[in-house]
């Protein structure tokens, strides 16, 4: 496929820009010293979590209501969507004065129905499953002459999405890779479009997550498939990419790889701990492909697009606790102790002579008997480390008690 | 006291601003328009957690350091701190090519102490509280010959603390109202030295939490009391504030206030889900100050200073969900069922009909008895509010069941 029938060019981008500017957040490119440490290389963030609803979908939401206000053909929009694009199209609708239907899943994450009609949308709920709710959005257009607004596959939305890559290639000229999350392919085909007509040699690479990778796939990787609703990384769980990105994102960047869940958690929660930042999943997928594979990004200046923030409280509050447990700072010791008065207190004396803190104690006597004379605790502890916690297993081992790492 | 008496002036805050310069981070202060909707005047946030040890407190280690290294007298530094300040001076240190020691109590938290020794400081963990830590640091210092680095109580400190306000003033140059969280009282006492200065009737406002307030009980204020270490805001649990901040506060500063655990929690929590930003317990009280009292807020243009956002991952964790509790996001409804088979499945179903989240089941037959017949059963659901929560508990008294809502 030429270069001729592509949807969207450099120049579509650049008008986009100018029409939004003043609906979206011009949000910064932050380099980041310890994360470039960690990689070897420079690491420039673009913190797209700071848009006004918390994603990049303000841009193209902007992009295409604005064209579509411009020729008297606004009123009455309609948006299937259970996440960012959802808040994104109600935000610019407020903006714009124009009305707003959100369809979502009954399913939808309860937080997400709260933001979206605290923007000001109304929000129809219907059917269990996206494909459901897609038969209630058509039938709503056609009943009451709605106007279905893209989530990605229209030319306005790739364009809008793309103005993030002039903004970073504003503010930082010479990036040698640029690595941005994929789900439906407009973040990725706008901001290719950008940075493969200003900076023809700089590799362009998108990311998607191993268990929905229909664009990777194109690249030569191979997803494990599973359930794509159970990725941490839901905002870009899109089996069907779109027509109009896929050719764009197949002629203009170099490659779209893929990463596990586990490699995502822990760019969410380097994004805390470091920068001190909320990222939802599909926003720290960029940054997970990046600590995935340091040695093709030694030495480089790159690019990393944090494209959302909008995670729900208790799946960030697991994500941290995971992560503790990962990195040996929080774990169960599962210890047997005699079934007689007195055993758990010289157990509990030594965790502390450790230096470990106790977190939680589940001594559960009659329900996990292994024998008349004996039971087990859990001891849920936290230290520095694996090693701290070798030290405290050692010294509960030295009082002539079995323990097993149980977590 | 008069003026004349004070040990920082405006002059010594902006030639600090200078030397400092290439040493910290000049962070941005945003408009938020969300938070300045709940308060109903114009918010706008300092971020200085997005300084590269995560706190303020570079800027008084860099005012500091500089400072002796201008004299010549700098080889061999020690600081005292669990927390925000052993970071600063360890980092500065760093970059100046010191060699800094760091005297933490046994008892400081792990992250602390891992981190302070990432940035090329040695440790020195010595007793189990601060003052057996500070009578390690006074051996350390007369035996070795190093030189202690005051957290607060030091001119050039205090000075490089004030730099944060000529930034914001640069930035906002029309703030009526500018919120500081106060410990020691580096950071308001020289926030406070810029801005009475160049902005004559502002409000100034300094913040403590209730268990330990007693620079707010100087402006009239009653603090609860209690044991300040057990406080969130561990960073400004400081009992004994300066000697030289304190009169600067009484002179420049119209108020410092008191605020309580749980309005620090919920504002840490909104600095997550709104502004996708982590801050610690001290580095969120200016927020909850504001939250707390909005009329006297109302209509005004507020500097609101995030001052920190060193929290433990397992504290932040918690936050997060005390903070569903506390919005009835989060249940635990304590059910009582018969205690003959099949009792559970009706309960669990109108639970699901009413489209609440089931998170958690607990049901321990032989532990919780109430009589003979019967059992009680924890469910821990999600719902979307209170008054949905309040749906799920009708339809499980509607099967017949008595229910109470644990938390």
């Amino acid at each position: 496929m030429g270069e001729a029938d592509l949807a969207v060019e450099l120049d579509d981008v650049v008008r986009a820009a100018e029409r939004i500017a003043d609906d979206v957040v011009r949000t910064p490119t932050v380099h980041s010293r310890t994360l470039s440490a960690i990689v070897g290389g420079e690491v420039f963030l673009k913190f797209e979590n700071l848009q006004f609803t918390g994603s990049f979908k303000d841009r193209g939401a902007a992009n295409h209501l604005r064209s579509l206000a411009a020729e008297n053909r606004s009123s009455g929009l309609a948006a299937l969507s259970a996440g960012n694009h959802a808040q994104g199209v109600a935000h610019i609708a407020g903006r714009l004065g124009l009305e707003a239907t959100i369809v979502m899943p009954a399913t939808a994450p309860f937080t997400k129905v709260v933001n979206t009609r605290a923007l000001g949308a109304r929000v129809v709920q219907a059917g269990s499953t996206l494909a459901e709710a897609r038969a209630e959005l058509d039938e709503l257009c056609r009943t009451d002459g709605l106007r279905p607004v893209p989530p990605f596959d229209d030319p306005d939305v790739i364009a809008g999405q793309g103005t993030a890559a002039v903004e970073m290639l504003d503010d930082v000229a010479d990036l040698d890779a640029l690595v941005v999350p994929v789900g439906g392919g407009g973040l990725l085909a706008g901001m290719a479009t950008v940075a493969r007509a200003r900076r023809p040699d700089i590799e362009l690479i998108g990311v998607q997550v191993e268990s929905c990778g229909p664009v990777a796939e194109l690249f030569g990787h191979r997803p494990t498939g599973g359930v794509p609703t159970d990725t941490l990384a839901d905002g870009i769980a899109v089996k069907h990419p779109g027509r109009l990105t896929v050719p764009i994102i197949r002629e203009r960047v170099d490659d779209v790889v893929l990463v596990s869940e586990e490699q995502t958690e822990r760019a969410i929660a380097l994004y805390l701990e470091i920068e001190k930042t909320v990222a939802e999943g599909a926003g720290a997928v960029a940054l997970a492909a990046v600590l995935a594979d340091p040695p093709r990004f030694a030495g480089r200046r790159v690019g990393v697009v944090l494209s959302g923030g909008n995670i729900d409280a208790r799946v960030l509050a697991s994500v941290l606790m995971r992560g503790l447990v990962r990195t040996d700072r929080v774990s169960t010791l599962r210890v047997e102790i005699g079934d007689v008065p007195g055993q758990l207190a010289p157990v509990l004396a030594v965790v502390a002579d450790a230096g470990a803190n106790l977190i939680e104690v589940d001594h559960r006597r009659l329900f996990d008997p292994i024998s008349a004379r004996s039971t087990k605790v859990d001891l849920v502890i936290e230290t520095r480390d694996g090693h701290h916690r070798q030290e405290v297993v050692d010294a509960i081992v030295a009082l002539g008690r079995v323990v097993e790492i149980a977590s």
